[in-house]
C-alpha cells in the first residue's frame, strides 16, 4: 500500500492537472502511472520532476530504447520492483523482445559481479577515460 | 593498495598464462588489466569468470558498445571508481564521446532518483510487463 | 513470509520479557513490532540492538522527529519496504504530514541522483568540511 | 581524474554561463563546483539539473539545515565521498557542528542496521503509515 | 510475476534440458528453481551461469555452509527477497539453525552500521591487509 | 580527509579513554582505529558502538574468523574501503590466506551477479525457508 493517497487522475487542481494532461499528450496515453499521481501530493515536486524527465527522455544521441534499458539496469541494480516493471513495459512498447531483455540482465549481472571483486580486491584505476582536452 | 599482490602479467603459470594469453588475443590489446591480475591468484576462479565475460560480452541483438553503456550505468549506481574508469575507456574505444557519455549518466542519475522516491511512496507495480506466453 | 518464527508477544522467557516490557515502556505501545518478535530468536542480540538504539534515538541536538525522518531516507535509499512504513508510521506520530513528506522524498530523490551522476564524473572531493582544530 | 574536462568557470557558452552565474548568486558564492562544471559538458542536462535542485532545495516545511543532513544520510548510505564531503561542508555553513554531525551519522548508522536485518527476517509491514483520505 | 514465462521445467530444448537435469543430479533434487527457469530464456546466459555458479559452489578452503551464509549475507546486504529467502533454505539444509542465522545476521546489521558511519566520517584506511610478497 | 578531528588516542577524557583503554586489551593491541578516534567525537556514540560490537563479535555458533568473512562480504558488496581493508586484515590475523580470501570473493561476486538477475527478472521467493513452530 502507498504511503500516501495517490491524487486522482481527474483531478480538477489546475497544476496537477495540466501535468497529467501533459503526461498523456506526450506518451499517448490514456492514465497516468501510480508514480504521478503519488508526486502529485506535493505539486512543486510533480511539476519538477516531469519537467526534468521529459528533459532528459526525448531522442539524443541515444535512443529512447538504448534509455529505456539503462534505466531497467539502473532499477534491478537497485532492486525496485514498481521500477522493473514499468521500465521493462516501456522498452517493450519501443521494440525490446525477451532475448534483448535476456542479454542486458546478462549485462546488468556480470558487472555487478565484477564491481564487487574490484572492491574486495580494492584495485585502483588502471586504465584512465580519455578526456578530451 | 591492492589487498592480493597482482600476478606477474609475464607469469608462466599455464593455466593463468592461457587466460592472459586469450584476453590479449580477444581484445588485442598488450597488456592485461589489474583485475584479470588479482582474479589470477585464483585461478578456477580467473578461468571461470574471464569465461563468463567472453560468453556475456559477445555481439548479439545488442551491440557491444550498448553492452559497454550498460556496465556504466552498472557501475556509476555502484559507485566503483576502477570499474566506471574501465568501461568508461571501453566505451570511448567503441565510439561514446562526452556528448553520449552526458546523456548516459543524466539516465542513470534520473532514475536513480525515481527509485527512491518510489521506495519511498512504496507504490506497487501498476504497468506489468509483456510476458510472452 | 519471515525466515524465523516470531518469539510470542506473550513469552515468559525473562530476558527477552524484560526487552519487550522496556519497549512497550519506553514507546507507550501496547504491542511490540515484528522486528524485536524476530530479534528475540537471538536474545543477546535483542538486548544488544534495543540498547543501542534506545541510545542514539533519544532526543539530542536532533529532535526525535528530524531522527525519524533521516531513518525514512535511508531506509528509502535502501529500499527496505518493512522499514519505510515504520519510520513513516513513527514520524507521523511526532507531527509528519503529506507535504512534509513530499519534501523529505523530493530531497532523498535528488541526492540520490547527484550522487550518481558524481559516481559517473568521478569527481574528487572540491569543498571539504571545517575539521575543528 | 574526472572522467571528462571540466568547462571552465569563465566559459562564454551563453547558457551555461547563465546557469554558472544564476549558482553563484543563488548561494552567495564566488566560485562553481566541479559538479557543476562536469555537468556543462552537456548544457541540457545542467541546466535542468540546476533547475531541479533550486525547486527542490529551497525552504519549506523542512529547513534548509535539515535537507542538507537528509543529503548527508543519503550520501553516507551511498558512499559517495565527493557527496559526503560538499553536504557536510554546506550543513556546516547553516550551523551543524560535530555534536549533530554525530548523531546525524549514529541514526544513518543504527538504520543501516536495523534495514538489513529486516532484510535477512524477511519481515512484511505490520506497521502502516496513516494514509489521509 | 516475473517478467519472462518461465520456460517449463520439462522443456525439450536440447541444450536447456541438459542444464536442467545437470541442476537436477547435481543438487539431488528433483525440480529446477525458478531462477534457472527465467535463465533458460536464455540457453547462453543459462549455461553461463549454471557454470560459473557449479565452479564456485564447489568445498574448497571454505565449506559450502560457509560459502552459503556468505550468500546470505550478500542478498540480506543487497534486499534481494528471493535470494535470501533460496539461500537460507539451502544454508539450512547444510545444518544452519537459527541461532546461526541470528549470529549471521547480527553481523550482517553490525557491518552495514559501521561500513556507513565510516562513509559518512570519511576515514582512509589505516590497518592494510598483509600482502604476500 | 575525515570529516572530522580524530580524538586524540592519549585523551585523557575519562569515558572516551575507557573504551580506548578496553579496545586495545580486548583486542590486545597497542593502538585505537582511526574509526573508533571519529566515533570518539561523540561519547555516547563510541561507547554504545563498542558495547554492541563486542557483543556481536564474539565466537558463539560461528568462530571469528567466519564472522570477519562476513564481514569482508558486507563491506565489499557496499564498496567500503577502510572497512574492506581492516576486516581483511582482521582476517587474516585469525588465518585467512590469499586462496580462502580468493574464494570468499568469488563468493561475493557470483551472488551479487544472481541477486541483481532475480531483481530484473522479478522472481517471488519458490523456495522458503524451514520456520521452526
Amino acid at each position: 500500500m502507498a504511503t500516501v493517497k495517490l491524487v486522482d487522475e481527474n483531478t480538477t487542481d489546475p497544476r496537477v492537472k495540466a501535468v497529467f494532461d501533459d503526461i498523456k499528450t506526450t506518451r499517448n496515453v490514456t492514465r497516468v502511472n501510480d508514480f504521478w499521481r503519488a508526486l502529485a501530493t506535493n505539486p512543486d515536486h510533480l511539476e519538477s520532476v516531469w519537467r526534468h524527465l521529459k528533459s532528459v527522455m526525448r531522442p539524443g544521441k541515444l535512443d529512447l530504447l538504448t534509455k529505456e534499458m539503462i534505466a531497467i539496469a539502473v532499477s534491478a541494480t537497485n532492486g525496485c520492483a514498481y521500477c522493473v516493471n514499468s521500465h521493462i513495459a516501456a522498452a517493450q512498447k519501443l521494440g525490446m523482445d525477451t532475448q534483448m531483455l535476456g542479454e542486458l540482465l546478462a549485462v546488468v549481472g556480470l558487472f555487478n559481479m565484477t564491481n564487487k571483486i574490484v572492491e574486495g580486491y580494492q584495485l585502483q584505476p588502471d586504465v584512465l577515460p580519455h578526456v578530451e582536452s
